[in-house]
């Protein structure tokens, strides 16, 4: 049996190595590929990823699975082995059950997809995009049925991004949420709009990419096991622990975004190089979902870095890399002005306060198209009036409705609300932080994260992709996903921002 | 036989992005890497390789070839598809040939060589090398063995850098070559020294990038498929013929290393830019061998840029960046300067009058340790008792001897010859080039190279790897590879400086 786990080990650490061959040739497209290079590195893509594909779906590593799975229980269930066996299994046994037609056809429908909607949203006629929606949403209701018998049609499509969860617990989850953030968003409403012009105003690259870096240096991201570039969108990517990337983009009118972006990305990034070492090579070497990944980023972003702690020590430093921006401005100022709440038409540019309410529509939307009880046709009706109803606003265009993402064209049902569930996950963690760190504000509010960091790689990043998130968070904070704590933080810290 | 050429070409294409993938995690790895990120940058790569590896020596590649072989007899033999076939046919035999067993063996004595060899420099310890080599050179015998049989057993090394040519002719080549040369170089050196001084004070490294840059724009490099980054050594790599790019490196105190080592290895680059489209992703989209490769490199670097005709175009346009450093400096002066011959003991310093000889020493060795009639342990000997012959200096260290060079320590027997050919290519190449554009010179000293280019691609990029390379030379000048070219190259150049 030793010798068979020997065999599959070096199995997947080949298909591992082709992912991350794979990454690499993504950053590089994204960062410094001359434009010329567009048609040979599609090629190059194709070719590494069908093998990985072929690898990874293959006779051979199905043989040794059903081989190792006995073996299995005899093992320890937290130890590496038996995590990575396991998890192995359930991602191939999703890989094997879809076919390959299935897939060709769903590349092919997603890449027409994506043009139309790129053409719908520049002409802000959603007609032009709906057909091509129509279409993937069949392939993605095909989809689901590959995974028959199961609770709920979008079980599937949820279960690719956040492993082993339910449609049930993520709409209890969110029922639960919505009408205390709704109520919360009307009480801030209420109140005399912060003025944060001074975000408005030209801040020059360099000294937001120096005050970026002091600050993510200071989080404890790795720059002997990392690098920062620049990309159109910012993102994070990894070419093994030991070499985990972020990319930043620069608005010279809009600091706030690069330098929020910044740490939002180094918390993702920071996950990633905390996994343990044992875990290298191996599909456990990763978060265990992208609402936990999401998570660690919040929290760096959010509940770190939108802080008055934070700002304490940071707020000088920035004070003196922008004196003619800022030095008029007060500190407080400057805080409530990174955290002014204002109900917006557009998701990515949301503030805590309301981010979710664009998270939880668009889960409704996806449900409901998945079970049939929403036509594509009524999308952007249903849209609009959604969007009046949580955030008290309506898209006066469909460009700046329905058609603002790219997900749906690209078929990615079932992602949005991870972006929700990491806040949640976020501020659950930092409950818990926070009774064994008591001094952690004082501790950020002296620019150290230290404990903080710690703290992070020994329940949550050392263990890479070995836990399902709800057993996760289950085994740091006692209880799964829960919306309360977040709905005490959004409380307890516009309470004081806003007077509520 | 259509499909099967299909199959064929969607095989090797496959081979060909595979090698591309290795190429851009090569180039990161120079380039961008963090430190960190070196074991498991070495996995990807082993992976990649031995995939790629396994692919093309596959039986399936083997089956394609021989039922594809009586097709190529029906083809025209110059077209893309005979060239094709027949060059993949001689790759995969010489792949197939070669034992498993003995990659492996090779991989492994040729790792520990490498190491033994840093050691043994850095300790001045020719000993500490000794048994290294001496087991490298067993296994080039064992290699050229499995060639058998062979006019020369030296022929089967020089056959993986410059398909189809013979040890006899390089030989030959270089017997007429030498003597010339020596005699060339002793006339040098009874003339005065020239003073380069200004060259060896500092020089900002932003210019020094901005003059390169402007330099290889009007060379007709092109930035849409291609970039400049900086890299420890200046090498050249390409993924795909649309995205070729170049690293240089920047000596504050040696401006001119950078200037020329900008041009030569644009003159790789615009090779491989040069290639016709229609042989993306096969084996040719390559250049013809490492001396037609070399060639490119040098015509630029040399006959282009250390010529009179250029500087009348760019020295004014340098003295501008530079006016502090070169303000005083005649364009004569610079010229001589730029020109300056000097025998020495590391070849890489070389100047066009001595760098062949250095060669010359290098392949008289290789052969010799090849057939047996020099022993590894008389090589710092007879290395010493060659350069007082050739170049009249002696080596006081086995450092600055014996040991200055990586090749031998990596197993690369073969390799040394290509670069004293790629100056010879460059001058029978110049000579022709002259005859087809007769203002050349004119044209050089107004900045203009499009014609100059316009030639190369059309008598030697165009055709990347289609033709063995003196099939290539022959094509296009009407003669095999000859040294007179070079030697009246070098004649006319120094006789004017050196007043001979």
């Amino acid at each position: 049996m030793q010798e068979k786990l020997e065999k599959f080990k070096q199995l997947i650490a080949q298909v591992v190595d082709l992912g991350r061959a794979e990454a690499l040739l993504g950053w590089d497209q994204l960062t410094y590929m001359p434009r010329g290079g567009a048609e040979d590195r599609g090629n190059i893509l194709e070719t590494v990823a069908g093998l990985s594909h072929e690898m990874f779906t293959s006779k051979e590593m199905g043989d040794l699975l059903t081989e190792l799975a006995p073996y299995v229980d005899t093992l320890d269930p937290d130890s590496d082995d038996a995590c990575l066996i396991k998890r192995t299994a359930h991602d191939y046994e999703k890989s094997t059950k879809v076919p390959t037609e299935w897939v060709a056809e769903f590349a092919r429908v997603t890449t027409l997809g994506q043009i139309a909607w790129e053409e719908a949203k520049a002409a802000d006629d959603f007609e032009v995009f709906r057909p091509h929606l129509e279409k993937v949403m069949e392939l993605r209701r095909a989809y689901a049925d590959f995974f028959k018998p199961y609770d709920h049609v979008y079980d599937p499509l949820l279960d690719d991004f956040e492993p082993g969860m339910k449609t049930s617990e993520v709409k209890a989850i969110f029922d639960a949420l919505r009408p205390q953030q709704v109520r919360l968003l009307k009480e801030i409403a209420a109140k005399p709009v912060i003025d944060d012009s001074f975000l408005h105003i030209p801040y020059e690259e360099q000294g937001q990419w120096d005050f970026g870096v002091d600050v993510i240096t200071r989080f404890g991201y790795d720059w002997n096991r990392g690098r920062q570039d620049k990309s159109v969108h910012p993102f994070t990517t990894g070419f093994g622990i030991d070499d985990v990337r972020i990319t930043t983009r620069f608005d010279p009118e809009r600091a706030a975004s690069a330098l929020f972006s910044t740490m939002h990305e180094a918390g993702h990034a920071m996950y990633e190089q905390g996994v343990s070492k044992t875990l290298r090579r191996t599909p456990l070497a990763n978060g265990a979902s992208m609402a936990v990944h999401e998570s660690q980023s919040r929290m760096w972003e959010n509940l770190v870095g939108r802080s008055k702690a934070f700002w304490q020590f940071f707020y000088p430093r920035l004070v003196k890399q922008f004196p003619a921006q800022l030095g008029n401005v007060s500190q407080e100022q400057f805080y409530r002005g990174i955290n002014k709440v204002e109900p917006s038409l557009i998701r990515v540019e949301a503030d805590e306060a309301t981010y979710n309410l664009h998270i939880m529509l668009r889960l409704e939307l996806e449900i409901a198209l998945m079970e049939g009880s929403l036509q594509v046709g009524d999308l952007p009706q249903v849209w609009n009036r959604k969007m009046e109803e949580y955030l008290g606003v309506v898209p006066p265009t469909n460009r700046e409705g329905v058609l603002q993402d790219v997900h749906w064209s690209g078929g990615m049902m079932g992602y949005f609300p991870t972006y929700a569930l990491g806040n949640l996950v976020s501020a659950q963690l930092w409950e818990k932080i926070h009774l064994d760190i008591p001094n952690l504000e004082k501790q950020i509010s002296e620019g150290k994260f230290e404990d903080l960091l710690h703290w992070l790689r020994l329940n949550i990043h050392q263990h890479g992709a070995k836990f399902e998130p709800q057993v996760l968070v289950k085994r740091v904070t006692g209880s799964t996903i829960q919306p309360e704590p977040y709905i005490r933080y959004l409380r307890g810290k516009y309470s004081e921002i806003y007077n509520l």
